[in-house]
């Protein structure tokens, strides 16, 4: 079990029972100019995310699902590490670095209307700091129980502050049966402290099944008293922005139809990694890139 | 595997590729007199359901909450039979035949708003088949996958016709996010044919995570097509009646909240069971009640 470090404000991964601090960081970085308006803006300071419905094209998304099938199916080697099998059956649940692996999706990571709406969230330039297509199959897309990314790109990929910001970009109509995406608006405001300690290479486990870094069934209570939980719902093309220390998850696929989203994740270059806060050697550059190239350098 | 009976026109739980009959018998067996208005029944027997809103009362939900909740910790025995503990973790994820261990249940499987609607629908007297109370705890309730119940009915406990309705009880409200009741419109109208044997005892997996009686992806997408699928949501005190070859299943509760149901099967008394269509020794009373005394005489 790690010392608390109490000069770190989002010490984590704790004995005992959990706590919470407040966030010690602003959500909005910039001077606020940009493509989003103002009340789009504060929108996402407030709930800590921002739906923006259909922000692409059917023809955009065509041509990116037929990519993401392409990686999915035989396109790059399964037994490559960025390549994630789902825990109970042998479908594809995730590819991550799509925007190193595909040259479709390292033009998508630099268009501004997602990279530029990084810069203006974070006030800076931005890097790449993960990318990935999360798959849930018809059926067989299992859940990702509630997390906050930052906790863990804070732990065990040494990410400073809070300033960072996720796009997911669907691939699929987003409905109430095919697990959509979830979040508890505001509670990126509050930062959990998980229990437990954290093993060395614990993500080649929590890729598929997470274990720890999660939070407690209270913290999560309180959250949601607080916040409420929405799920975005809107038609593929649909892109939701949200704040590195939104609690978020998702709900199983039982319906017979895909729910594709690709996610990639925007640093300021002002946030540059350092060690991990857990004391552990960093995870891979596929879970978290360590040179901070600007996006657009890329 | 069982050699198909061309003369049963529910045979199932076959080699090779599935398949699917029609349904060989009507969903109103009665002169539709009774306590549901002509429009409801006429709901029913088109969609294979009816949702009635706030059926009953704040009080009478409290009470049986209340009660529910005493079965579950440590009101009856844990290592009776009757009592099926969750896959993945050790809370109490069903109680069989609440109607015969508590007396609070057994007046309540009696009410006239409950089995007066089966008698109405079935036509005839009706017995009880089976009761349970399914909690979906928060966080920990996993998900239910798609059935028929009355294939499992047929195969397992000797059910010999579509003449059974069962009435799920909400102790809670159901919402979007805590594993609400899903089913399929119209799916009554068509029996799927299962792959696969039928194993002695099976049940004693099934109840914990279903393996056989479960069917296709293939037959499940041709299901959605025709009718898709709805999730009724409302307060607790409602009820849903659905048809006993209706295709049901249920998400996950990702919610800090339970969501708890009551189930009541009742079957008609001009349906007694008889040797399981699988060939096997029938499943335990507290499965499929092979007794077929009237609810009232109970």
């Amino acid at each position: 079990m790690k010392t608390m470090s109490q000069t770190d404000p989002y010490f984590s991964r704790v004995s005992g029972a959990w706590g919470y601090g407040d966030r010690a960081d602003p959500v909005l970085w910039g001077d606020g100019r940009g493509l989003l308006p103002a009340e789009h803006l504060q929108r996402f300071e407030r709930d800590g995310f921002l739906f923006v419905d259909k922000l692409f094209s059917d023809d955009d998304v065509r041509a990116w699902r037929d990519e993401a099938d392409r990686l999915a199916n035989g396109g790059i080697d399964r037994a490559r590490e960025e390549v994630v099998i789902e825990p109970n059956n042998d479908t594809v649940r995730s590819v991550f670095r799509v925007h190193r692996l595909s040259p479709v999706f390292k033009r998508l990571v630099k268009d501004h209307r997602l990279a530029g709406v990084a810069r203006q969230i974070l006030g800076s330039d931005v890097s790449v700091h993960q990318s990935r297509i999360n798959y849930k199959r018809g059926f067989e897309g299992r859940e990702f129980f509630w997390h906050s990314d930052f906790e863990t790109w804070h732990m065990e990929d040494g990410m400073p502050r809070m300033r960072a910001v996720s796009a997911a970009i669907w691939l699929s109509d987003n409905n109430e049966f095919n697990g959509s995406l979830m979040v508890i608006p505001r509670s990126h405001e509050l930062y959990i402290r998980c229990v437990g300690d954290t093993p060395e290479n614990h993500y080649k486990v929590s890729l598929r099944q997470q274990s720890y870094g999660t939070p407690s069934y209270d913290a999560l209570t309180m959250l949601v008293e607080r916040g409420g939980i929405v799920a975005p719902k809107g038609p593929a093309g649909s892109v939701v922005f949200f704040d590195c220390n939104l609690m978020h998850g998702s709900a199983g696929n039982l319906s017979p139809y895909p729910r594709d989203n690709i996610f990639f994740v925007y640093n300021s270059v002002d946030n540059a990694l350092v060690d991990p806060f857990a004391g552990i050697a960093p995870r891979p550059a596929f879970l978290g890139e360590r040179d901070g190239t600007p996006v657009d350098l890329l």
